[in-house]
């Protein structure tokens, strides 16, 4: 008997593979307007010729409509159709090749390499989330039978799960061009949640953005979805504010993703709670991610913890979310060791790229301010004019690469207690070391703080009673706490919590990072005594074999699927359709 | 051979068991101060003679210290010591007994029954929560092994679960002075989460308030945990709001918990998030709690409708979070038989209780505005000037019994779609009922809800493309939705929903009852690489077996108990312990 022939592979979508400078409304690019703006290479610090035309009023008016409509249709499609589309989103990104990546390194001054890994990270991102749906429990649902013979009232049936917010606004970080921008973590999980995107642009890797972009509205029209359930605004000139700004005050949109500064975060959260109809914004914003080097652990590895920690604040300029801001230890040998480890590896670095003139001006401004703390020196690294004096401000300086160099700083525990400029966030490749005298001194700067996305300690075994005091501090301080390792370097996996409390984050029930992340973009709903035909698939009495939830008080497992269940998605779509 | 003797049962805590009118800060009783006060009798509208002192400024700081030392113990005590505690508390407000509802009934003119069934609801949360921290899945937990041969580079070993924000400030409800007050969903689900409670009284139930206090202290010298887990704070006279203001900016208190008015539940967010370190405030607020009466389910049962809607609307005076205040039908001859049955049932009733002067106050204003829409008519009740004519200032009038009658409105769509008054809570026995030309009107009404607790459709089998329409609508704007039900009655279970989109709450994301209320006094934190000994119990591998988790991505259910493992409580708290 003849095989049947393998039908034919569909043709892969003609993905644009250069920016055209144009926003995407629902699946249609935008007009050129008068808000033209370049972006800047920042490893030669000239503009990229391609000019970009920043969304107007009407631009953010069409895709807020769009997505709002597509919000009723998108929410009902059933997971798998969801899941399918976001390995399509990730496919296309593939598809997009070392067109994208060299894109994105002109932009943003990162290496290629690593770019490519980050492009990997977004790529994997989708793909879990495809998997998160498949697997159905982060709906986390529960269900309680009703009886009708209960005394002195009847028990109702009431069912409740995890239900989707609406259209969200993504601002995407200038740090993470492809994994925390277009279609990164925040894009990935409110797609994966059944919130169609829009997303702003950023206006320091345009062309990457709108590349990612296109990938993604290929996505949308090869899943059949409604355009709407997806859009992209360049944001620049005049307008690069005012997009955002908009997006955060439109009736449609319900909620908002926000990675970049504490000013800009909380800018928007005030916009997003001053609202008539106030709506959540999630801004992840600076975290120091303090480190703590205790003293049995300095005994033994005091060179290697300096090299990982060097390593760990140069890594990409400093440039990086979880990149260690400040570190403490008691005064020792090993101390002096690891101090002289960091230094050593500083100064033999030459002047780093940074992605932005702007975050190269904040990061002179907040070198220059913590250098001129009271107490404090500079003990490693390359503060020398040279490479810091290219100005300061980000609107005078032009046509010079725009570079940075490392800095290790020392003080001590009381110069580090009476200069609060020490608290705040230095983003960039520069790290304070407070020397402390005792212990009391080292809980008491613990103490001391800012909400942050890590806190680390370097333990040795000799260490453990003064690691357990320190981690009950931490644990109200900081959203992941590291043993052993740098804090950089996010896990993306259920466990990781990549959030914190304030001014980490504003929200810090949740996380950016990982499966749960799918939940920040939903509020559960409850039904009660609801007919089986108006109820979520999920919900259904006769679904509830195929996703493990807690019915009447005990959790329920999935029942093991059977080969004719581990047919492809369409498959399980139309089962959770009926 | 001779049994051995039953351990005689240790002698009940001595109870107090009237009121002394002093706040109780950490199990010390509090001093009298200037700021005294009295609770007013609903039922003759005359002063208690019992006076309250209110909680000074020190109190307010010495309950908030106690209760940041003792979160450091109190969170590291295992599940199955809270769960005990929790139940001890429910055992003490037993133990009170009719003390308990004879002073509340006096505080608040609720009837005895209903007191006593509201006292039971209190005690059945607190047992449930102890029965969520010894079942444990509430923490959530996540466990991502690590692989240190993964490449390129090693996978971390991340375990994240929800842990406790830190103490609470709780301000209780006027209308449940039990199951939402002192000892109430948020004082139980906080407790239960490892957070110390620090409880704002209520002025119209100071006495209520203060027995129920004294039965949680009770409770904790018991259970041998520092005292500084519970507090009660009188607020009253020129104290009455400081007292609450003072709790919400004191940097030891971590969050808080209100239930009340629009204007007092956004006056404590916004103190909560311009504090310097920003603290989540849960609010629940107003609700309209819409309830729409569909064609067909008209034409068949219309009277029962009508019945249960006007007892759903009176009941306790319509002093429900979740009393109907909008009913939406279609005109018709169901829809006059309905409107005929709440009318009726009204007009039949005597005037009705309300718990004070001042909920009176808002009533009679609110049902005056309402009256004084245009095209509104009153359509059932007894408007009649003799139960309103004793004044519309709580500062006033005195000594009338604090009455009111129920009302049944009446409007068209128009009308409605005019008066944005009709879209704002009236909190009593009144509703506005709308009459719609057609399904197109419905829908629109719908989507002009303000956010709300609730949203009911009663719907007949031939509704079925209409009720799907509304469902629609009515998911973007409730946190439960009942079909052919009232809304009042909330389920404690794990599938209920309390809770919704602004103005019914300000965060949607969370529900004020059943199991999940525990989740909002918590956040999640990761542990990456963390030795056995610093992690959380729950999180160690040699606890594993014990409770449902997401382990290396699947879930993961306990070990089915041995006959050992089915020992007292006492004993898995040691094994976890280890």
């Amino acid at each position: 008997m003849a095989k049947p022939a393998t039908p034919a592979a569909p043709s892969p979508p003609a993905l644009r593979r250069a920016p055209a400078g144009l926003s995407l409304v629902a699946g249609a690019m935008g007009k050129r307007t008068a808000d033209e703006f370049r972006a800047v290479s920042p490893n030669s610090g000239e503009d990229i010729p391609t000019p970009y035309f920043a969304a107007g009023a009407a631009d953010v008016e069409a895709a807020s409509r769009a997505a709002w409509e597509a919000f009723f249709d998108y929410r009902n499609r059933p997971a798998a159709v969801r899941a399918a589309f976001l390995e399509k989103c990730a496919e296309n990104i593939v598809a997009l090749g070392d067109d994208l990546i060299a894109v994105a390194t002109t932009e943003t001054g990162l290496a290629p390499a690593r770019l490519v890994s980050e492009r990997d990270r977004t790529v994997n991102q989708l793909k879990l989330f495809a998997s998160v749906l498949r697997e159905g429990s982060w709906v986390n649902a529960a269900i309680d039978h009703g009886d009708a013979n209960r005394r002195p009232l009847p028990k109702p049936d009431v069912r409740r799960m995890l239900r989707p917010l609406g259209p969200v606004a993504v601002f995407g970080a200038s740090n993470f061009p492809l994994a925390y921008s277009t279609a990164g973590g925040d894009t990935a999980s409110a797609l994966a949640a059944a919130c169609p995107v829009i997303v702003k642009g950023h206006p320091s890797h345009p062309g990457t953005g709108e590349l990612v972009a296109h990938a993604i509205a290929a996505a949308v029209a090869q899943s059949k979805l409604p355009a709407g359930v997806f859009s992209f605004l360049h944001a620049g000139a005049q307008r690069e504010t005012a997009v955002g700004i908009e997006l955060v005050r439109h009736p449609c949109v319900r909620a908002v993703g926000f990675t970049g500064s504490p000013a800009g975060g909380m800018a928007l959260a005030r916009e997003g709670s001053s609202r008539p109809d106030p709506i959540p914004v999630f801004a992840e914003m600076g975290s120091v991610n303090p480190v703590f080097l205790l003293p049995n652990a300095l005994e033994s590895q005091a060179a290697s913890i300096g090299e990982k920690l060097a390593a760990s604040i140069t890594n990409s300029s400093g440039q990086m979310c979880t990149c260690p801001g400040l570190i403490f230890g008691i005064r020792s040998d090993g101390l002096e060791t690891a101090t002289r480890a960091i230094s050593e590896q500083m100064n033999q670095l030459a002047p780093q790229t940074m992605l932005s003139r702007r975050i190269r001006a904040t990061f002179i401004k907040r070198t220059s301010e913590i250098a001129a703390a009271p107490g404090v020196q500079v003990r490693g690294g390359s503060p020398e004019p040279g490479h810091r004096a290219q100005g300061t401000s980000h609107q005078t300086e032009t046509k010079f690469p725009i570079r940075c160099s490392a800095t290790l700083f020392r003080t001590n525990f009381e110069s580090f207690k009476n200069s609060p400029t020490l608290l705040e966030e230095c983003f960039g490749p520069a790290a304070v070391l407070v020397v402390c005298e005792n212990e009391d001194q080292l809980i008491t700067a613990a103490s001391m703080i800012q909400g942050s996305l890590t806190a680390s300690m370097f333990a040795g075994a000799a260490d453990a009673a003064i690691a357990g005091q320190l981690l009950a501090t931490l644990e109200l301080r900081a959203g992941r706490i590291v043993f052993n390792g740098v804090p950089t370097g996010v896990e993306v996996c259920a466990g990781m919590v990549h959030g914190g409390p304030f001014p980490a984050t504003n929200q810090p029930h949740t996380t950016a990072v990982g499966h749960h992340a799918i939940e920040r973009w939903c509020r559960p709903i409850s039904y009660q005594n609801a007919p089986s035909t108006l109820l979520p698939p999920e919900l259904r009495e006769e679904n509830l074999p195929q996703v493990r939830r807690r019915v009447d008080g005990v959790w329920i497992e999935p029942a093991k699927p059977t080969k004719d269940a581990e047919k492809p998605d369409t498959a399980s779509a139309a089962k959770l359709k009926k």
